[in-house]
């Protein structure tokens, strides 16, 4: 067997998410509960009706492509050739990784918080990862100068989920401005940004930068399956410079061949349907005023949010945020998932989806509330 | 940049395919041009419309997985445990060859001729390859004794490809026997064999080996893409021993997450309904008739076709493979993949699929013998 492979440890949340019951209000939720739009279904039925599912180029439909990039419209990265389509955002950043960055001489640098799928996929590949962590204190904000005193002389890539799985926030552009004056000022061999964007259509604040309008050495990745409801399809895309985009249409080309010829279908669709993608737009808006409000009653530490659809909250006292985990799933009947899946740095928090309607948000965050302060108080 | 992705050729294959004019009879395609059976795609819109598109577990819909296990029953691998649902067999025979193998001590034998999907996907991960090579003389006949003699001391696995693409043959049973004998007389640590079984159903002997039911260290890899006209749909699986199969299972959950859950729903219709896996079994039977037919009347050499939708015949004279495909597209506007693709050992021979129809096969194989034996008699 590949060491690397064996050597990758389980999910945490999929063993919390285990212990859910039928009873449970579930708040680990990494995925919308509405339902996708059917119009863009039955469009995709249609096509494979009259046209059956042939294998598309490996990058995908060319028409698809042009799509993508012109709805972004990322300066130097606005062509169908810019684009590539990819079995959702897991395989694009992977593809990503493994194509840009070599193991013998390259690290990459994570910025924490983050959903550890980037440092998964980089001991798959044997590549060193670094890590910067944003300062608890700062309610996690992201900190171009905490970013740029992360970097080694080996860093070649740094990846940035924002809007931010776990923790909500988003990098504003005038942080983001000063991270790229930061690695335009370096000299030497230029340091990527790969912006996972997988949350951008649940974004809530004005000045969320968009890296890829501010940075020459931008790779972005996103998908259909948080904006439209559609993590099952499994419809992702790659938009990069075309030099980068070859080596990695080459690797997709032997990891998956291409994506999903229906799954492409429902994309076109999609992007051609004026405001399609952002169609949940304002259903998250909604929910984001109702959670936020339930928070701050709730007397917990809170997060800003930003974006994405969680919300994060501190175990008080100290406490640790898988013990706390498993005691609200046992005492309270809600699921949540223990900061410490997100990396050591966002041990002592919970991060909270709120996906699931108002009402469930709300009497979920009201258990917490009363079991975490509850216990609290108790101890004191 | 990963130098590894970088060094791999681009596609030979592809470059054929960009000279293809509207008028051409194309026997280059690698893919049914049957439309899939509506039905099964009627049932997976169906599912969709009420659940929505949500992520599955990474293995797949445990459903599903229960439903291929016990189609195939091979011994010790027929619960769903032993399935991996996966993008297509591509992500399938990846997540082996990158789990199952150790870069810094294993080597992947590749029994040629063979699609180079195996040995670029080997290059990816810096794995050594080393191949052996079927007998010309004995049509590219599975030799189980030129297959062990090709085993070094680092030999970890032995991918096979049966039915084959592209030489049509089919390793038999006694042969395949044979074969299992010799991997077990060895001694020291077991050598896999990788059984791609991508043509499974379009196979016309009678004595056709299944590697599964013959051997304990068999791990199979297969897709709906060839059986039921839907290679654009991207669903395949691994089946493999079990603890094999917990670290693929790892390994595909950071390289795609799962598998499109509106696919897993087509495959859930093809395998609860009795036949569907063979519904199009009838047609390549009749079609492959029809092919042997005009092969034979053509003067031809023509490799027999045990299974898969190719034909292949030799270019006369020693002529070479790439020269030929180029000329029979210039001159007689029909696109054939020229043996070179598949390696040094297929050179002298041209790949026709049979996919287009029985009038199209006809035309192009007449085309192509006038064309072949004409240009050979005007040089003697």
């Amino acid at each position: 067997m590949n060491p690397r492979v064996e050597a990758i440890p389980g999910s945490l949340i999929r063993q919390i998410a285990a212990k859910k019951r039928a009873t449970s209000i579930d708040l680990g939720l990494g995925e919308p509960s509405l339902l996708p739009t059917p119009s863009h279904l039955d469009a995709a039925m249609a096509y494979v009706r009259a046209h059956g599912l042939r294998y598309t180029q490996n990058a995908g439909d060319p028409e698809l492509r042009a799509l993508i990039a012109r709805y972004y419209r990322y300066p130097g990265m606005s062509e169908a050739e810019n684009v590539c389509v990819t079995t959702g955002s897991q395989e694009a950043m992977y593809v990503v990784i493994k194509s840009l960055l070599n193991p013998a001489t390259d690290e990459l640098l994570v910025v924490e918080p983050a959903f550890q799928s980037y440092v998964k996929m980089a001991a798959l590949e044997g590549l060193t990862v670094t890590t910067t962590v944003m300062r608890e204190n700062d309610d996690f904000a992201f900190d171009a100068e905490r970013i740029l005193a992360g970097i080694t002389p080996r860093t070649r890539a740094i990846v940035i989920c924002s809007p931010c799985n776990p923790t909500g926030r988003s990098i504003p552009r005038a942080e983001a401005e000063k991270l790229v004056a930061g690695l335009r000022s370096r000299g030497g061999d230029p340091i990527w940004l790969l912006h996972d964007e997988i949350y951008r259509e649940q974004s809530f604040i004005d000045d969320a930068a968009e890296l890829g309008q501010l940075y020459d050495y931008t790779i972005v990745t996103n998908s259909l399956s948080k904006s439209n409801a559609l993590t099952g399809l499994r419809l992702g895309w790659i938009i990069a410079p075309r030099r980068e985009m070859d080596a990695m249409i080459k690797c997709h080309a032997w990891v998956t061949s291409c994506a999903d010829t229906f799954a492409q279908a429902v994309a076109k669709s999609i992007f051609e349907t004026p405001g399609a993608i952002r169609e949940h737009a304002a259903w998250y808006s909604e929910a984001r005023g109702t959670v936020m409000h339930a928070l701050a009653a709730s007397g917990l530490r809170a997060l800003p949010i930003d974006g994405s659809f969680y919300a994060c909250v501190q175990v008080p006292d100290g406490g640790l945020s898988l013990q706390a985990a498993l005691n609200l799933i046992d005492d309270v009947d809600v699921v949540t998932i223990p900061g410490i899946a997100f990396g050591s740095s966002f041990e002592g928090w919970l991060r909270l989806s709120w996906v699931a309607g108002s009402e469930k948000s709300q009497a979920g965050i009201s258990r917490i509330a009363n079991h975490l302060l509850g216990h609290a108080k108790k101890q004191t």
